[in-house]
């Protein structure tokens, strides 16, 4: 039995939901209140100490990392719908995009989201309902992020995560006008996890993609947005405090 | 045929070079001098336009990232010497400590290396050498670092590095103490990787890992550093520059 525990359709949670929903997996869904912070409390600190979703609990064995979740649905389910290339050279690639957006694109966009979305969810919270929350958040960097989210984040960090996500755009853009794909010919992962990150940046950084300077990555944006899996998870799943950036 | 582009074994490039001496996998090794900015050389940047070692050539396609082409020797010779483990849940906890070492231990250890060599490596330069080279560097952010490397890192950023050291360092001793190795049972990539940033902290951070305070890590260390693969690749291996932290 699958149960993935997870925020609404969108950034990491998207990645497990849209690869479950892609391989026709039935499972149960668990949707978590960011602005509860029910994934800091102890009833889901004791599946992960992490304190972070998404998690896969499959047969009572909890995986963790959304990346890492897409992997491991691919190994344990490899024949039903396979989102990784048999080739091992294209496999690498998918792995290289994988890995950009866990390291790179995903902060970038994370932290103008936090700065624009969870500052205003935590802004009717007393200090001290909102430091009681904090002293529950088990990663000392997510601690900082969550009071920087409340009290401003420095503008010298919100200029150069703006400047890594120009950068990003352009790179999405380039590869995608030599491949349809991120990896290559087919749909995969890399897809998936990008997709997780800048669906919605049409509209939330409309100035930086938009289909006069990218018309490619808006593409593909659509492109995965009409495939059934994706219209099925987003009809069913439901949003968590507020959408992301829509 | 497979030839590697690194630098001397330690950090990223010891990665692949490890793991091809675990896998018995014969090739051909090209070591860079990064005190020669050779890894941003023409030459070397038409065949990864990242400027960055490790990079691999297997029968002339290219893959890059050292985690990565961890996975991909796995992909295409599984059955040399398996260095994932065959339980999907074991190795989604081998990519946990593979993702983390790439997203967070890495980065710590890397700004201080930095700080302490890569600044005398390039002091002997001018400033107009030294923005010569810096100018053919592809990646924004490594621009930033070298400068910093030459001129100096913000206080605040050493620190904040250090304090991230000495929880990785007492994350991996918690991890030790309950499993021999960090994936599970057996000796895996999550070894691999981690030891690619941990080996030599015995001597340039003793303050942290010593015999006292982490005799799990100071042990695990030493036992990957007594397999014959290691013995092999250090004793083979030339040095780049300046060894890294020994």
């Amino acid at each position: 039995m699958l149960t993935l525990y997870s925020f609404g359709p969108g950034a990491n949670s998207l990645k497990p939901l849209l690869t479950l929903y892609e391989k026709g997996l039935a499972f149960t869904p668990r949707v978590l209140d960011p602005s509860k912070f029910e994934h800091n409390a102890p009833w889901f600190t004791a599946l992960n100490p992490n304190g972070q979703v998404p998690a896969l609990d499959h047969d009572g064995k909890v995986i963790v990392e959304s990346t890492v979740i897409c992997e491991y649905l691919e190994d344990v389910f490899p024949d039903q719908v396979p989102l990784r290339p048999a080739d091992p050279n294209q496999r690498a690639q998918m792995r290289v995009w994988t890995k950009w957006v866990d390291e790179y694109f995903c902060w970038c966009v994370s932290t103008i989201g936090w700065n624009r979305m969870v500052s205003r969810m935590v802004a009717h919270m007393s200090d001290e309902e909102f430091e009681a929350h904090v002293a529950n958040v088990p990663i000392e960097e997510q601690k900082l992020k969550w009071r920087r989210a409340r009290h401003g984040f420095p503008q010298a960090l919100l200029d150069e995560e703006m400047a890594k996500i120009a950068r990003s755009v352009k790179k999405l853009e380039a590869r995608l006008s030599e491949s349809p794909w991120l990896a290559g010919p087919d749909y995969s992962l890399a897809d998936i996890c990008n997709f997780a990150i800048a669906n919605g940046m049409q509209h939330g950084f409309a100035d930086l993609v938009n289909a006069t300077d990218t018309p490619r990555l808006i593409d593909w944006i659509a492109r995965i947005n009409a495939r059934p899996a994706a219209r099925e998870m987003f009809a069913r799943s439901k949003r968590e405090w507020t959408p992301r950036e829509q």
